[in-house]
């Protein structure tokens, strides 16, 4: 028997409780025995990097909202990376990498699904499958190419930019040969997102000229907006979307921490009627292997062309996994630019973050 | 040459000026000259009934909105119903009706273009030509049949349940298997679209308990909202839609006579979003001919077998076009149920309006 680490949701917090505290969470110790035999298709792995990503907060609540709760006292999970130390299944060996969906525990016993899937660190660093080349990727690759459905010379307006997502969103707009105007809280990540990722503008919403800003950037009007902070930051867009404009919704941060019916402001309905606009929301789960595979063929091939990169800001070591989580949420001091990622590899528990 | 009536628009109204006035119209008289030669594929025709619609406001405002402006001091059209008198094109002949979007008066020369349509009246009475197989009948059609894509025993909500289309949109969800409740403005309304089109519950949105009562109505929650109206009626709307619910945004009539950025209340994004649901904008003109012809074939057959009905709310003569058009907007004192035609084969000229 070995000790691990594992950290475990102590408490439900409120749907309405403001921003997640490290309070209502712990990093327990629990016994765990390496040499129990694995059944069939199961391997042991130690985990190697976690993804933070905002969706979690809707899992600690302890009702269902649009995923299912974490339980109480066990370990939370999310897209991460592990090593296998042994398997028993024919997809895998001893050595190898795989990503996943995996307890937060240093070690544990997987049973093989089809969403495990080996991964190869000589095609990019590790960190990039619970990114660029993971959930981040594809949500990006989803919405904004599935659902936004760019045509060459349309104007795609992203907001978040300088998050996980939003930061792929933009380059992968680039990419396929549209204006991208990002939306992002600073003037450092704006002129960050230009100069790195190739965005042709950004706007900053904390400005007293933001809508002006934004109405500037966007002269021939907006054709996809991918939406990933709704409230009052998203206002404007209406006002600018072009006729059979898309908006893939891929998330409304502004309103996790809040009671939703103080979420009050423009009303869509019009400008969807008058604009015959889309307006879908998704989730990565929704899409098929096929798509799946599909869409991380072209991430591959894009990040191997060079066309496509992905900033990680790293903390390190399980005592700051929640500090990159509530991270996520702090719109007045967060300077996080692309996917946050915790790197559990250095096994002396050392508890410095480091970006 | 003899003196026809037409009926002009005289003044714009503001966007934001409330319900459009007697005052910014006018009936007049003018020379026409029914002996002028007819040139290849015009018709000579007299009109027959007028459709008025909560679309056309947008029309009169002297800017383009989702549509194109009218012309100022010349007539106004919609779709209509008419008799051709003389034709100089192969597919009409002197006698036959023809719908298409005619001007708003006596006679007039047409030249044809495949919207121009012959109609049966053995099929249908000739008003339900611009109704239930007209405009109306393909917007219900195409917004709850292909965005909605309902499927067997899932619930649809329509608003402006009494309304042309919204009665349409009841009665196709019931012949498609699925649960129907309607929203609309009074306890007599409600009670006639229960009985007449078979509507599973109807909810009277100025209850005090409607909020409470549509929760009542869908105890499975929503999978189709047909949305007709916007504003502060379709707010509660969002809390109830499933996972995957579809929202075809017809119009939104109550945000049509005050500035839109008034219109402030629940934003949509977070529910979109949650439930990977769609909203999505449309009008009639955005669909193909063949997708047009399906629709008007499943729409006469299920009138064919009784399935189907149209109830006409008929005003009498140029006279009575306007008042007929603004009575669509008011909402306070509004016993219309169906489609509103205006006939104006009365060639006495009278002036009395009958409903």
């Amino acid at each position: 028997m070995t000790e691990i680490r594992e950290l475990i949701l102590d408490k439900f917090f409120s749907p309405n409780g403001g921003i997640p505290d490290q309070k209502d969470f712990k990093v327990t110790t629990s016994k765990f025995d390496e040499n129990k035999p694995l059944e069939k298709d199961q391997i042991l792995i130690n985990l190697e990097y976690i993804s933070v990503d905002p969706y979690l907060r809707a899992r600690m609540q302890g009702v269902h909202t649009f995923v299912d709760p974490f339980k109480l006292h066990e370990p939370i999970n999310s897209g991460c990376v592990a090593k296998v130390l042994k398997s028993n299944c024919p997809r895998f060996k001893a050595g190898d990498h795989v990503s996943g969906y995996f307890n937060w525990q240093e070690k544990q016993i997987v049973n093989v699904t089809k969403e495990v899937v080996k991964v190869d660190p000589n095609l990019a660093p590790l960190p990039h499958f619970v990114g660029v080349l993971g959930m981040t990727g594809l949500t990006a690759y989803f919405g904004l190419v599935l659902i936004g459905k760019p045509k060459k010379g349309e104007t795609i307006v992203v907001s978040a930019a300088g998050g996980a997502v939003g930061s792929i969103v933009g380059q992968i707009g680039k990419i396929l040969g549209c204006r991208v105007v990002g939306i992002c809280g600073s003037d450092e990540k704006a002129k960050f997102l230009k100069s790195e990722f190739g965005f042709d503008e950004v706007v900053n919403y904390k400005s007293s000229t933001y809508e002006k800003d934004l109405k500037n950037a966007c002269p021939k009007g907006i054709d996809i907006y991918f939406e990933n902070v709704g409230g009052k930051i998203a206002d404007p867009i209406l006002f600018l979307i072009n006729k059979h404009a898309r908006i893939p919704v891929c998330g409304t941060i502004s309103t996790y921490n809040a009671p939703i019916e103080k979420d009050i402001g423009q009303r869509a309905q019009y400008f969807i009627f008058s604009k015959q606009a889309l307006m879908q929301g998704f989730l990565v789960f929704d899409y098929s292997e096929q798509e799946t595979n599909e869409a991380l063929k072209h991430l591959s091939q894009w990040i191997k062309e060079g066309k496509l990169k992905e900033k990680n800001v790293i903390f390190k070591g399980y005592d700051h996994i929640i500090e990159a989580f509530t991270k996520l949420f702090n719109t007045t001091n967060n300077t996080n630019i692309g996917k946050v990622v915790i790197d559990v590899t250095d096994q002396s528990g050392s508890s410095k973050a480091q970006q």
